[in-house]
């Protein structure tokens, strides 16, 4: 037992450190933040001609005057990680769940005021689509549609400000025309064919940050506006390369949308790989590719619309 | 080094024993299979005016006379599995893959004229669906659609006989009404509330065989058919028990299609458990759910046309 | 709604059909099996001195009479996979766990005589290790120990007959040196090239039946040794191939275990590539391997000890 | 096609806007990064008594002068992530791996120099670790080795700064003993029951930073005192809230190694309920419990030795 070890500690809020002084502790506590992870919640809302469902997978986390916890064990100030799971489902019952950033927002006003040593929350939320099952004649039947997730993320302060980044994951596409790659850097590892004609693919990786202006949209349309330019930015555009399309992606994205400040893709380059068929005396014209697993290419960019001041802390 | 030891085996074909002697080994070898697992390939078939394609995931188990391999190392009997590999992308190229089904088919039948020593071919396809992006003016661009995996499971012997078993896996659905769940038996263990009202979930794992007799269908089309007669028994079976749910389902399935023969359906019953809001004054009228990963119900059922004879063998 | 649908119906306990008359369905029920599955248990004995745990994932099948849930709805004989999930808790406190193995047959047993409609039950047991945590002064303080998951499975009748299989999965080997693989078929699509010396590595699955004569053996021993000599056989063995390999870990498991009548072991070949490094000007001798995902090739064969009668039923 | 919509782009080097004029595009660019992620190598080294071996997952991604191939497709500064993957291969073939630390600097250091349009490299490795199969006569035969993964993050700047941050994750450890919670803040919410005995289990991921003037360890003993002091701090501190034992871990760390600068923790509480066994007739003395998935607890804190400058970019 070493309780006595983590007694004699001391805290510095926010990461600062207090004076030092002879007797002061060598190690100083920084930044913390803790919370509920992965809430699994369906809400229903049950109409009188149909059933309509959100299912949401949330994920808390709160800062603020929480270094007596970590310092000493004393928990005075601790809302418990329970507590806030049953917040969700509470909240979710009075309120309903109109999107999953309208969601968000009320959950990280609630944590910011019912307990006074929260001063910052960060509330993220996965979203999975359902559709409803079709050819059924009930209207209570659903069949969970496409295989990204939405996501959402929102901070929010004590003092009332928030900030929203809005997002989907795991959209997979691709492309069996329309892609080049060539005239790249050689140096003396540099071993690839240049090429005319590939496949291009990859699984979607988007966050899009609403600028501090802007009110509150129809999240929902809002989203499916963002989903649909980012596809059809990719089938769309010619591509030199994976760098170029997410470019072209990003940009149609916030020029679909005027209340968008900002834009980050990650997009995974997934490898088809043309097989070599000549050892069997065949010609492979683009129709046969292996599809690899690792190593694969990660781009990853950013985009802006000008004059927008950046918000880094929106995104973490 | 133990080189010697694995030389003084002996084979037992089939797992027959060979008459005992007193110099035989006390351990003899049974039923073998080996082959290439996961060959991931993507055909692309180019139109002029727009292009398709199938993506595939092929697993390959082979045997016959392969002991030697085993007892001594002897590796002239053995069609390496990087030149199934091989085969895989030739044959698709060479023939194209009109469906998961009849690849399968082709492939078996490959493997056992391409080798002697190979007697019989099992040949595992998992299916991935594409859709063509919504919007876009490209004709070569696709999203990955549903969330279900199509399979296909061929067994192929040298006499020319076969057996073609379909199928899908992890098509997840969910009522929100027209599930009840009571007047079950009673042991000292259970504490479960009878309910008239609950939220059904599964992710639906379906096979189903086609009788000897039957010829060759549209694949793709029975398939369609057989996807939308699961998901409509789910949708409209008044369910007072998944077990009932599973039943229906498969019925529904034979009832469709008069080339199936039998159908087995594993659901799990994924548990959507209304939560308890009486703590926080809020009554929850089913509208909302945790939905719990672990554990799971899981209900495992098959269903035979009358006058069918089973057939094991072709599930394995 | 298609209540009815399901009512008409009729079964065939056992897959049997019932003579055919002019009303009867054209669709019967064949064999089913249901229950509580991965009920994740930790069960602690807390000794003065220290403590100890067991760490379990249980799933349970359950089949007996139980068409009437399925053809009706009727509960009547349904044992709650709620109940099931309970008794795994209840058993726990009340016996302890002494091993995987004793755990399952205790429940088989208890599913048996807890209610009369159900006559086979089929236990599947997953345990986790742990390990003292080295270095600690604490004895009640553990950390988990390597990769691989022990599997039990139990199957028993309610004429009081049973089956116990034990085995372990995802026990990650790996050779440098000591492996070859030459000599092999060549068909038209045969391009792999013979080697002397090639990385060796799989992930073991490995089960073992014990023989019906054998009396319970002390289960946490007999899987230390067979754990053992699936590694020391795997390290040992010069290898001519996987199969060859496979083989010889078999054989090793019965010969040091004369209670394990048959055995089965999957070995995926989990290739690492030697990376041509010659447009670099180097020399790879054996150094630089890329470790593949997919495809890998998969080695599948059984062994028994000679005179054991096969008991296939024991391995679903 | 809309090859044109990117042509009349215009880029922000580092994420800066050029000023504005009346032609200027309404969408900048900014911070970009892209590289080979996930090259799976294992480096043999093969002595004459005994082999050796690494096994490293490497994620590379560069930054630099690469507006061009994102708004024209002109890839001339883009050193491809092929000849990343082979630099992999050869450098380890070149120098061998002598830790992951060790082998991320030289690899950035080579990104560095070998394409002057990359002006910073992020090399990302996770380590898995090898025993040497116990029992076994060879010396060339390894078993994968505990749970977690070893991991090492590289910054490095072209002016010849680089930073490192070692670390580990998936390192899940237990208490069965020694953990309380209790005197936690209530709100409306709140229904947790305190308790002054509990389970308390966690899968650590761990990071720590060498401070600027700490030459280079011994990374792999380093990494040996890390884990250890981790692991000792986690079992022999009594807890009276997992944040506390947190910052326990942290402080061991940090007054184990004076290296150190500076730690971040996550730790996911893994809740294991003790079962409520009264419906039963039983009395759980804290020795049957359920392992629950999700929802859990997570907590995050930072630590960092007094006067020690922080430094944000390390760790992204």
């Amino acid at each position: 037992m070493d309780r006595k070890q983590v007694l004699d500690g001391e805290t510095a809020p926010g990461g600062r450190q207090p004076a030092p002084d002879r007797h002061a502790p060598a190690v100083v506590l920084g930044p913390t933040r803790y919370g509920k992870a992965e809430v699994r919640i369906v809400r229903v809302t049950r109409g009188a001609a149909e059933h309509a469902l959100k299912d949401l997978n949330v994920s808390i986390a709160l800062s603020g005057d929480q270094a007596d916890t970590h310092l000493t064990g004393d928990n005075a100030k601790v809302l418990t990680t329970d507590a806030q799971k049953n917040a969700v489902y509470a909240l979710a019952k009075r309120h309903g769940v109109a999107s999953a950033e309208q969601f968000a927002l009320l959950l990280a006003q609630h944590f910011l005021t019912t307990c006074p040593y929260i001063t910052h929350a960060r509330i993220g939320i996965e979203e999975y689509g359902w559709d409803r099952i079709p050819g059924a004649e009930s209207r209570h039947s659903f069949v969970r549609g496409g295989r990204e997730t939405r996501t959402a993320l929102v901070h929010a302060d004590a003092d009332g400000a928030s900030r929203v980044v809005s997002g989907l994951k795991d959209l997979v596409v691709l492309n069996t025309a329309g892609s080049e790659f060539h005239g790249f850097y050689e140096d003396e590892y540099t071993t690839l064919a240049e090429t005319s004609d590939r496949v291009l693919a990859t699984a979607i990786d988007a966050r899009w940050r609403r600028g501090g202006a802007a009110g509150e949209p129809d999240w929902d349309k809002s989203y499916a506006r963002a989903r649909a330019a980012l596809m059809t930015a990719f089938a769309d555009t010619h591509s030199l390369s994976l760098q170029q399309t997410l470019y072209a992606m990003g940009r149609r994205l916030l020029e679909h949308d005027d209340a968008i400040a900002e834009a980050r893709l990650t997009l995974p380059n997934r490898h088809h790989v043309a097989v070599d068929l000549a050892p069997f005396g065949l010609t492979n014209d683009n129709e046969v590719f292996h599809a690899a697993d690792r190593p694969y290419g990660l781009i990853e960019g950013s985009l802006a619309r000008r004059g927008e001041p950046p918000d880094p802390a929106a995104w973490q």
